[in-house]
């Protein structure tokens, strides 16, 4: 079975043999982590595609993967050849993969999906429309796995302890907040299956997967215990210990089921439905659920005052990192020498490796050079890369974990002499990213309504991106969080309200298809501006620190507040990275920091 | 009984006789309208509270109205005296009253809302709330009508055909599309008992509340036809016959709960539970709820070419009346004459009623000068208004009822010398103002985020305001339509997506407490701009024609791009309504339309 389409086939005889007429097979592992280990990857080896979202679905005549826009044209090329139908989700006129399977599949079908791996309320509205069409629901077969001989084995990473002065917050304290929130909603006991959730709670750290420094585990809480159910080994005797004085109680892995069958009938038990799936809950009671977002997410995105300080200092490593990177790239670049995209990641890792307090990426870098620029998630692989030459414009999208805090920055840098065009899209992103960076607003506005700051300046010229303007990002955890999403479509999520201390992106785009890629991002923290008689207001610290390229701005485009925003955020930065860099990343420094009025005024 | 306090009395003997423990009278009718009938006036005889929002609930030991910030002042006001506790709905800390329910009685109290008048959705919240604290919802009796002796009798005004060339759609065409979305949802059934939904389904038009062309009735269809439910005699023979020749049979008012008790019962019926009451479903079989937003509400939503066309027509007949009005208005008042708040809404009403196709106003003239003026719903009245005298701004929101459409405007003018920062406070309004109506943006995009737009200029000065920035505005029908909403905190509707040929307000505004009160308001239609490859971009047509005021504008603090909107709506008002005023109104036109730049250049 070497190939997507053969593996395809061999699903479909199974659904056969197994009475099934569809298997949906999401992008999930149990903790509806975005990094998923090897052994959940099913979507992705069974499809060929490698994208981080997506859907599969399988019928015996049909084989479609749904994903969003951001991977529509890697879909495309990644598929070919697989029979597998691309379907562009929230393209219009396409109906997503529940409703094709109530328009395609008669009643009486038997539609399978790992339960294990579907987040309980896509089970619920999965339940509901099936039901509504006389169709079934089945959640308790793994297709996939079935004809899936060589599966990769779960991953069995050491997990460590996240330790002051980098931790910033007593286990304890964590504990008893989580505590006073289950209490609050009238909860006695709390499934939490999400890493990040897990691991910001307990201060461990772990290395199952790629860049988020989590671990395989999940917990169950009740008013006195913490119940951790994690692969015996990771956890060695003297943090189990350290643990136990904290009440957290070691279980393996698969105990939990067992755990959550003996809970009382009538247990009130908090579960965020986004978060845990409806395979690790049949096991658990259903008389009193309490289904909310799980309180540490709102908790960890708001960062103490502790926290952001080591946020700032680990700014300063990435961004000198960065101008290390920058001074090799542009001299090697004039030097004539051969430089791929691959070659990008390679060196502006090696950079951030140096820095003091480095841990890992944050996410696979992205380099992409012209039309690579235009896949917002492109990323170049041994086989298929772009070397960087001619004329046009580079986006690098990089981050790194610290265990002072995690980054996530892109930059677009100009490479030979970029078009008109090009620079009047740089500039129309640049005017966004200022826009929203420069924004005022009252405590607790719902994240979203603030990307419309951002998306003004593109609107405004009938441009527009398809992903959302800004994500959560942990502290020394995965570098896309919650609650918060400044995002127009996002409006519909809970609990977005912008809180003093909460990490947020800041990404405007532009994507011109086969042509170039634009995105600029910084981090920023929501701090507070002032209280007047109208209330407490925020406003954002760009703490990010790498210079915003200058080369391709038309400068007649920025406003005066523009140029002042962007001289003013140059002048921080080197104030900030000089006492860090020497030799060629100074001078490097000192040029791509020039103020845009003195350029201008010249 | 002659005052609240005596009522209040009153209706605590009858809970007390009638095991209640608690009885909450929310301000609505049968059809949750927005302007009430006398008779359904509960709230506001009980309280002595006369805004049109806000709940009122009756302990044996305690009385509350809540309220949002709109109606703080005025609340405050008229419950001196009553024994009544304001209850400031939407501040920190104030319980809502459901809460208050929860936390001050006791397990097994019964509390009574009169069905009829609570819409479902709260009627869901409430029996949850209460049934989770082992309480009981009793909705079956109206305590506050077996007190109320005097109460009027509902209205029974005639109803009437809204014809052509204003009527520019179909009764039969109308029917069409909403089949269309009850098939689209699997809906045999479908109950209406919004006023405004009726009368644009029907092509009706009534006079049974005050402003909103409306008529009381409830509307049930199925496939073939609509049974309209209206008490005898409001409906002539003829009208009869018309409606009759489109499926539409008349029933008797009360016979509602008769047909809804005869449908099978597992009728498949549509409902809006946001616009249908408890009491008016109780008889209806449960089975197949269809539960959404009514489609009509949509439908009627997004204006046509006709439409828009006429309410064009509309507004510069509007626009004259005002010019006509502000031309008196600075004249008067240059001669020393004495003038308060009501006789502006006097004055102004009479401009209006002379213009062909005025039918009524389309809500209560607000004419606020200085600190009445910070109160956004104020309205004078005769024992209680301000001599406009000395200095400071009017702020005056009018609205008229006319064949081809309805208007809403609201203008700031000033009365003597305006003090600096009242003229930066207007200019920051008008700036608000000035970047909502510029603003670009695509198809679809919801509604809410587009609020950010015009907060930011107030956000940047720490200042804010308590009320949305646009409403949805209905075609000869209520000033106050969705389902669009500009609105921050309205994020959580569904179907707010802007679409072409929506009619919004553009409403920014600002209050200081006891000082004074601005708002500028125009009526916007979303139009397309262009479309390219990022999709349909809309963007909007100022339809509103009057001047706005540029005596108190700080002129420095605006950008070219303001005064350039500024100066081009001007030119637009002056060449539209010239040919409609002459003499003083003409004067005042051209005045009052004089170029920005112009008068800076000198």
């Amino acid at each position: 079975m070497a190939t997507p389409a053969d593996r395809i086939v061999a699903l479909g005889g199974r659904l056969a043999q197994g009475g099934l007429q569809a298997c949906l097979v999401p992008t999930a592992d149990p903790h509806l982590s975005e990094y998923l280990p090897e052994h959940w990857a099913a979507r992705a080896w069974l499809s060929g595609f490698d994208g981080s979202a997506g859907s599969l679905l399988v019928t015996a005549d049909f084989a479609g993967l749904w994903t969003d826009s951001r991977y529509w044209v890697q879909a495309e090329a990644q598929l070919r050849g697989s029979g597998i139908t691309l379907m562009r989700a929230g393209a219009p006129d396409v109906p997503d993969a529940l409703d094709w399977v109530l328009a395609h599949l008669a009643p009486g079908a038997r539609v399978a999906v790992d339960g294990r791996v579907l987040d309980l309320a896509a089970a619920q509205r999965w339940r509901a429309g099936l039901d509504a069409a006389g169709m079934n629901l089945v959640l308790d077969q793994d297709p996939v796995g079935d004809v899936w001989a060589d599966r990769p084995a779960l991953p069995g990473a050491v997990v460590f302890e996240h330790l002051p002065p980098y931790a910033c917050r007593a286990r304890a304290d964590n504990l008893a907040a989580v505590r006073a929130a289950m209490h609050e909603h009238g909860a006695a006991w709390h499934l939490l299956s999400s890493l990040d959730d897990i691991a910001w709670l307990l201060n461990l750290r772990g290395a199952d997967v790629d860049y988020n420094p989590v671990f395989l585990a999940h917990a169950l809480l009740d008013a006195d215990r913490v119940r951790l159910y994690v692969a015996p080994g990771k956890i060695d005797h003297e943090l189990a210990a350290r643990l136990a004085a904290d009440g957290v109680e070691l279980r393996d892995y698969p105990a939990l089921a067992t755990d959550l069958a003996a809970l009382p009938a009538d247990a009130a038990l908090l579960v965020d439905p986004a978060r845990v799936t409806a395979g690790t809950l049949s096991a658990a009671p259903e008389a009193q659920r309490i289904e909310v977002l799980n309180p540490s997410q709102l908790l960890k995105s708001v960062k103490n005052a502790d926290e952001t300080d080591h946020i700032r200092q680990s700014m300063v490593q990435d961004g000198a990192a960065l101008c290390e990177f920058f001074a090799w790239f542009e001299a090697a670049l004039a030097a004539g020498e051969r430089i791929t995209e691959i070659d990008v990641d390679i060196r502006l890792s090696a950079m951030r490796a140096r820095r003091p307090g480095f841990v890992s990426l944050s996410f696979a870098t992205i380099a992409g050079f012209n039309a690579n620029g235009a896949m917002p998630h492109y990323r170049a692989t041994a086989s298929s890369h772009a070397e960087i030459r001619g004329d046009g414009l580079l986006l690098i999208d990089s981050g790194g974990q610290y265990l002072g805090g995690t980054t996530d920055i892109t930059r677009v840098v100009p490479v030979g002499t970029p078009t008109t065009e090009q620079c009047a899209d740089y500039t129309t992103v640049l005017q966004a990213h200022i826009a929203l960076a420069r924004a005022r607003f009252p405590e607790d506005t719902p994240s979203s309504v603030l990307d419309t700051l951002a998306r003004m300046p593109l609107w405004r010229r009938g441009l527009d991106y398809g992903h959302g303007t800004g994500h959560g990002v942990g502290y020394f955890l995965n570098v896309h969080e919650g609650p918060q999403s400044i995002s127009v479509r996002g409006h519909a999520r809970p609990h977005q309200g912008m809180k003093a201390g909460m990490l947020t992106s800041n990404e405007p785009g532009l994507y011109r298809d086969g042509q170039w890629g634009i995105r600029i991002e910084n981090l920023v923290l929501a701090v507070p501006a002032e209280r007047t008689d109208f209330g407490v207001f925020l406003e954002f610290e760009t703490v990010t620190l790498c210079p915003i390229d200058t080369r391709c701005i038309l400068r007649e485009r920025l406003s005066a507040d523009e140029i002042a925003w962007l001289d003013a955020y140059h002048v921080r930065v080197r104030e900030r990275l000089l006492p860090l860099v020497d030799g060629a990343a100074r001078d490097w420094l000192l040029a791509r920091t020039e103020a845009v009025q003195a350029i201008s005024d010249r």
